[in-house]
């Protein structure tokens, strides 16, 4: 495995991570400052400081876009809010593309309100995919799929494990693959088998970390810094790695209480020196 | 699949529903009172109680036990915090026969304090199952694993599919099942597969229901009455019965803010309707 001790080439630093205090032109400025070689923005950011100058800026900065926040929600109550949907991730595949993004990361939606099928918002989940997978292929940008914790299978991501996103990709197909977030997936028994089997296939398109705080105060909010929560982070990325994922290391984490409160410029810094001594 | 339509004697009520405000006696008389079958008291009500007051006081009044919680908790940082979890565990298999119970309910435990290695006290796990599980075996008592959601991997329980669960059956043998909880496994793909598994060993021994909020605000103390959340409650027990369960549908909802403060009375009626209407 790669030897992370004195590296930031392949830290990226999701936005999430310090947008409470900065806009996304600040973080550019900020991981240029820091020498982190990669940037993973969130959709509502780019928009607000334009797609166009969000592009120019992350490319003068020398920033790997390690993946675009995000396509996916594809559940909806009608046949017009399900096209509604996928007619959305055409614009966040051209985003993608723009930005020179290394994929499209897709949060896949939860159930509709109202609903209890959860059948049913996973094959819609699968046709929206389906439906966005042509016009992404058209333009070479791989979507990735992000099993979410099953904690969120109601209103997030009803896609859960990452054995069941591969299944979904073997039946679509090339062009689509998995983001693989150590947060969402590190207590699942099968993982070393499905890390082995995604690498097979090469679906690893991208690695997130950040780690599980005992207690978690918050289901959504209360995501810990690398190294201070339980995740053998360490031997997943290990896994990753030997599967033939080369890419960034993604940082993204959510915490209200913590994280978010502090300077960003501290908040990066400790983010490289997890990178490099617990990731 | 039965008819529940009219039925209490198939309704099982778990006490920690209602703990908060009466103590066992006092839970006792109430599902005598509401003419539910059946009760699932918890140790530390019992040994309030007395154990032999409180096997008489079920008895008398005519209620089944379709189990004890609990037993498990396997892991600890030392031989002898081991050993400790497994006497423990003996004590609670003497108990559940005394209460003449349907099953002894294995919450199993997570991560000992300070250690990141999950497959480790998976490891832990299995063998305090299987250090408990002859004398389980010679005193009749079936010990039920229940997996637990994943979001309690760390400090619940490190069993967190019914899969995983089964797998350690079919490794350990007779006299050890499963207790199947709507609300750990309704999000899991591969659901229905295992329960079919499941019931071709016999290794159905309970089965209990609440439901999941959306949102849902702590990740302990706010689960839903059956009805209120969006867990396909009878679909689940559509399965479970066709996979050959006849057993008690048992109750369990922690609710810090909205069931448990309600009158218990008032709780034990909303069961038995929806018992009846959505389970």
């Amino acid at each position: 495995m790669r030897d992370l001790s004195n590296d930031k080439s392949n830290l990226s630093l999701n936005t999430a991570t310090v947008r409470e205090r900065w806009n996304l032109k600040q973080i550019i400025d900020g991981c240029a400052r820091h020498d982190i070689g990669g940037i993973a923005p969130w959709r509502d950011q780019i928009a607000a400081c334009g797609l166009d100058e969000a592009a120019r800026r992350i490319k003068d900065a020398g920033l790997r876009v390690s993946g675009v926040c995000r396509g996916g929600m594809f559940p909806a109550a009608d046949a017009a809010g399900r096209q509604a949907n996928i007619d959305d991730n055409l614009r966040a595949v051209d985003e993608a593309v723009t930005l020179g993004a290394d994929c499209l990361v897709l949060v896949v939606g939860g159930m509709p309100p109202g609903s209890k099928d959860l059948g049913d918002a996973r094959r819609q989940v699968e046709d929206g995919i389906a439906a966005t997978l042509e016009y992404a292929r058209a333009h070479d940008m791989p979507l990735a799929i992000e099993p979410l914790h099953p904690m969120y299978a109601a209103d997030r991501a009803c896609v859960n494990t990452l054995g069941q996103a591969l299944d979904i990709c073997e039946r679509l197909g090339d062009g689509v693959g998995v983001a693989i977030d150590v947060y969402h997936v590190w207590w699942d028994p099968d993982l070393e088998t499905q890390i082995e089997r995604a690498g097979r296939n090469n679906r690893i398109l991208a690695f997130h970390v950040c780690d599980w705080l005992v207690p978690t105060t918050d289901m959504l909010l209360d995501r810990g810094m690398m190294g201070d929560g339980i995740i053998d982070i360490r031997g997943i990325r290990k896994q990753v790695e030997a599967a033939g994922y080369d890419g960034s290391c993604e940082v993204e984490i959510f915490s209200a209480q913590n994280w978010w409160k502090q300077d960003p410029d501290d908040v990066l810094q400790t983010c490289i020196e997890r990178h490099q001594s617990v990731v």
